[in-house]
């Protein structure tokens, strides 16, 4: 099977401009299939206070109202997901931006809670992997900004690392997947604030074993539950690590390698 | 060789959110090969309004600086293109949001002027027409929103019917393709203010009598000498008529037919 690469960059690098260009010229200069996932950084935020749109947020998830799914469709797959395709052209990768709505590439439904109201937020059921094999058998490279519908016309904010999980999982028949999340840290700590303590490989035993003895820094867990569940999906490898080092990333030589094996 | 129309709807529908609703329904409905090009219409000078950054024109043209850029990729690739994408997929139309920068799909460059500096605007010089019958082919519709880019990671504002027309004439060599110019008045008319004087046919002789008579309404002019340009580039014939009335134009029952013959 051919190798495919699905990298979900973080908002922070987004927001920095500099970092941004480096890490799309990287990425440009991978062979082979390659997608991109990205997130929306604090520029919605930003526009939000601009444009005295309220922002309101329960037990630490923002609530997407209609103001603000306006805000973050604008922000996230215009202006950020155009500019990273203008960005990625200029460095000969020929990218086309999407978001799910564009050839019903991802499949969502509006999120259903018992007790919190969400507002417009989509949790995804699936991918429509023959487009997206179409489109990388063209050379193009999909750049995927976190909205999605819910095939009835109504436009979802979705978490990107969740697209980025759902498209390696359902690439997964056609292709031997490699998922990657780069942001700001080196990988899965040991010490949360000392990049020198990155884990290099975790098996699920020795995963287990870090849960147990509450090494493992809380916010990186639904990270590596995730990361394990898109294993058992058919997923190759998983890594994480810091976007500036993409390329040592993609080599192995660089962040966290989680596998089965 | 197959038919693909290419249909551009004006602004003031897009502000209008019953008739492009109904507007998208016709579109969804019409069989084989389809391009949507949107404008803009009135929500980016709101936005622009909003954000308290005043819009500058000159000689009726408005002057695309950094900030207006950014409005205009957020509103017209982002918010308006993936709204009309979402509500073509309700009604089964597997469409595909693009700018000219996704797939390279439109080659432009950044306006140059003796005088005046309209900014970051662009001049189409050319279309990718090899990606849009690969995109035909696999049954999607694309849909454009007027912004394109240089190829040097700089995005540029461009004017909606530019965009239809360089589609309309750049996908000619492959198919035989019908150039509809879709917006709020019933055809090219005798007197602009009452939509029973349209003018059914116009030919090249014709056009030259009407214009000689001063019988064309001057803001007419410009569209109907690109009428006729995109008749000499290859394109089959040109319609100009209105949106809600899609279905008879594309019938040839409504508007007025611009033709060669």
């Amino acid at each position: 099977m051919d190798k495919l690469f699905i990298i979900k960059i973080g908002g922070n690098i987004i927001d920095d401009e500099k970092k941004l260009l480096s890490f799309l010229k990287a990425f440009a200069s991978i062979e082979g299939n390659k997608v991109l996932v990205h997130g929306g950084g604090k520029l919605a935020t930003k526009m939000a206070e601009q444009m005295n749109v309220p922002q309101q947020v329960v037990e630490g998830r923002r609530i997407t109202d209609g103001e603000t799914l306006k805000i973050v469709t604008m922000v996230y797959a215009g202006y950020i997901n155009k500019n990273i395709v203008a960005k990625l052209q200029m460095n000969n990768c020929n990218a086309i931006g999407l978001c799910g709505a564009d050839g019903d590439a991802i499949l969502a439904h509006k999120r259903k809670h018992a007790v919190i109201d969400y507002g417009y937020v989509g949790d995804v059921d699936g991918i429509n992997a023959g487009l997206i094999s179409n489109l990388l058998e063209k050379n193009l490279t999909p750049v995927f900004a976190p909205i999605t519908h819910d095939q009835e016309g109504q436009l979802l904010n979705t978490n990107a690392d969740t697209i980025a999980q759902e498209l390696a999982k359902g690439m997964s028949n056609d292709f031997e997947v490699q998922l990657i999340y780069s942001f700001e840290k080196a990988g899965v700590l040991l010490d949360a604030e000392d990049d020198a303590t990155v884990i290099p490989v975790i098996i699920p035993s020795y995963y287990k074993k870090l849960k147990a003895e509450e090494k493992i820094f809380a916010g990186m867990i639904p990270k590596l539950d995730n990361a394990f569940a898109a294993l058992n999906s058919g997923v190759k490898k998983v890594i994480i690590g810091k976007a500036e080092n993409l390329k040592e990333l993609i080599a192995g030589k660089s962040g966290t390698s989680i596998t089965n094996e």
